[in-house]
C-alpha cells in the first residue's frame, strides 16, 4: 500500500509516500504559494506515485467538524490566498483516494503517539515550542477535537516577578506562545536564541514559563505521558529545569507514579522531526478502515 | 430496576435509589463517621432497597486506574479512617451488583451531561465553585481520566495586579482554588461571601479569575459547553461578569459559534444541586451495559 502524507505550512509544504509501517519511501518539500501553483504541484506528486490514501497534517485554523458546511476547509489564515480554502475537498476530487485531516500539531502527536514516545500510551500530549506554541492533545488513543481544537499555546500564565518582557502575541499580554516562544526569547534579548545558548538566566526563565504551562496541562488533561518538541527545545540544558520547575510548581499536590519517574514521563520526541509526516501517514490510515 | 447512588463527601453521605430515567425514588443523607459505621449504615440502605447496580461519585483522592492494584481505593485523604479505604472492594462483597466509581465532580459533570445542560453536546466541562473548586470533564460522553483524572481546580492563575491576598492554597501560591473558592473570598474580605453581595468590586475580582480560568480550559479542552455549579454561583450578578472578561481575555483569537452565542455557552446547571446524585445513577447504568 502507498500512502500520501502532506505536511501543510504556510512556508512549506511537506509531502511524502509512506507505508503501514510509517516508513518513509519518499520526500519533498516545495514552498507554499498560491493555490493554484502549489496544489497542482501537489496533486501532480500524489497521482504521480498512485495513492491508496491521504493524511494531511495542515496549518490553521481549519474546520475539523465533519458535519461542518466548511469540513476540511482551511479558514480564517493571514495567508489571503489560502483563506477559505477547501484543501480537502479539492484533493478528494482530484485524488479521488480516502482522506484524513487535522492540524499539524495533532499530526507530530499522532506520529508519537503511533511510533514514538507515547506509543505505550492511551492519554499523550505533544508540544512545540518554536515560532510558536502548539499542543496536539491524545485522548484514548485518539486526537481530541471538541469545540474547535486544542489552542492550548495560548494559556495565560503568571508572569515571572523579575520579567519585564511584554510578551510578543497580538492578542494576550501573558500567553505562553508570547512570552516563551523562540521570538519571544529573541525580541526579550535581543539575540538569536541560539546565541544565548551560554545564559543560565535566559534558560531559567524559559524552564519556568514551559513548567508552568505544563503543571496546567497535567492538572487539566493528565496525560500519562508529555512530549517536548520544537526548535527551542534544541537547548540541552531546558529539560532538567523543566523537570524540577514543573516538581516545584505541583508542590506534592498530586502524586502518581509518573511524576515520581518525571525523567519518562517529560521527555524528548523519539521520531527525529517525522513525527508529524509520519502522523500524516497514520492519518490516512485512519481514513481506510 | 432500582438503581442505587451514593454521592460520597468528606462530612456527609448522601445516598438514593433511582430508576433509568435518573429519577430518584427515595434519598437519605448521613453524616460521615468511621468506615465501619458508617459503611454499615450504607450498605444497609441499599440492602433494604434491592438495588440491582450502585454508582458512587467519591472525594478524593482514588484510584480510578482500571489495572490498578488499588482501584476503587480512597487514597491519600486527610480523613484519616478512610485513608487507604477499598471502597468499592467493601460494597462489592457486601451487595454482590456492579458498581461504578468516579469522582464527585465527574458524577455531577456526568449528570448534567446526561440530563442537563449540557445533554445536547459529547465535549462538556462542569466546575464547581464553592468550598474548593473542582472540574469534571466530558469527552466523547465519557468521564475524562488519563494518568490521574483532571485536578483542574489547581491550576496556576495570574494575579489580579490590584489583589494582595496571598491564597489561600496550602500548595500553590497562584491556584484557581486558593484565590478563587469561597473560603478565599471569605479570607481575602474578613466577611461571609453572601455578606458582600453588594460589594461590587469583590464580583468583579472573582469574575475575573473564573474567566482566566475559563479561558485555559477552553483554549485547553475546547468543550462545547461549560456549566458552573457550587455555592459561589449563587450571587446572580458573576454569570455577565464572567462572559464579558472570557471574551476580553480571549480577545478574538478564537472566533466560534459558541463563543458567539456566550450565553448559551457558559451556563448554570439545570438539574437544581441534583446532578450528583443524578450523575451517580447514570454511573451504575453504565456498569450494567
Ligand atoms: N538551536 C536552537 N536553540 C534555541 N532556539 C532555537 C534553536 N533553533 C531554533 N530555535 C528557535 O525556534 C524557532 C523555530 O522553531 P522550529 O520548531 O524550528 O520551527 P517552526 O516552529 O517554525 O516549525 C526559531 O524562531 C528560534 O527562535
Ligand atoms: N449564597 C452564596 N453566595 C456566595 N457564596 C456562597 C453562597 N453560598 C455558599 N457560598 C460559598 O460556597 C461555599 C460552599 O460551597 P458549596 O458548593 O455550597 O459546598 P461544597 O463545595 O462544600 O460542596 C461556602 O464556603 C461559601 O464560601
Ligand atoms: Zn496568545
Ligand atoms: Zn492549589
Amino acid at each position: 500500500m502507498r500512502i500520501g502524507a502532506l505536511e501543510a505550512g504556510g512556508t512549506k509544504m511537506v509531502v511524502a509516500i509512506g507505508n503501514e509501517q510509517g516508513e518513509i519511501l519518499d520526500r519533498l518539500s516545495i514552498p507554499t504559494q498560491t493555490t493554484e501553483t502549489t496544489m497542482s504541484q501537489l496533486t501532480e506528486y500524489f497521482k504521480d506515485n498512485s495513492i491508496d490514501a491521504l493524511g494531511i497534517g495542515c496549518f490553521g485554523p481549519i474546520d475539523l467538524i465533519r458535519e461542518s458546511a466548511t469540513y476540511g476547509y482551511i479558514t480564517s489564515t493571514p495567508k489571503l490566498p489560502w483563506r477559505n480554502y477547501n484543501i480537502v475537498g479539492t484533493f478528494s476530487e482530484a485524488l479521488q483516494v480516502p482522506i484524513g485531516f487535522d492540524t499539524d500539531v495533532n499530526a507530530s502527536a499522532i506520529g508519537e503517539a503511533t511510533w514514538g514516545s507515547a506509543k505505550d500510551v492511551k492519554n499523550s500530549i505533544y508540544i512545540t515550542i518554536g515560532t510558536g506554541v502548539g499542543v496536539g492533545v491524545i485522548i484514548d488513543g485518539k486526537p481530541h477535537h471538541g469545540m474547535l481544537h486544542p489552542e492550548a499555546g495560548h494559556i495565560l500564565l503568571a508572569k515571572h516577578p523579575k520579567d519585564t518582557f511584554k510578551g510578543t502575541c497580538p492578542y494576550h499580554e501573558n500567553c505562553m506562545e508570547g512570552l516563551a516562544a523562540g521570538p519571544a526569547i529573541e525580541a526579550r534579548y535581543g539575540k538569536k536564541a541560539y546565541e544565548l545558548a551560554e545564559q543560565v538566566e535566559v534558560w531559567e526563565l524559559e524552564g519556568y514559563y514551559i513548567a508552568q504551562a505544563l503543571v496546567n496541562y497535567i492538572l487539566t488533561l493528565s496525560p500519562q505521558r508529555i512530549i517536548l518538541g520544537g526548535g527551542v527545545m534544541h537547548q540541552e540544558q531546558l529539560m532538567p529545569i523543566i523537570h524540577r520547575e514543573v516538581l516545584r510548581l505541583l508542590n506534592g499536590y498530586i502524586i502518581t507514579p509518573q511524576l515520581q519517574d518525571i525523567e519518562n514521563y517529560i521527555v524528548l520526541p523519539k521520531l527525529n522531526d517525522n513525527q508529524g509526516i509520519m502522523g500524516c501517514i497514520k492519518l490516512a490510515l485512519n481514513e481506510m478502515r
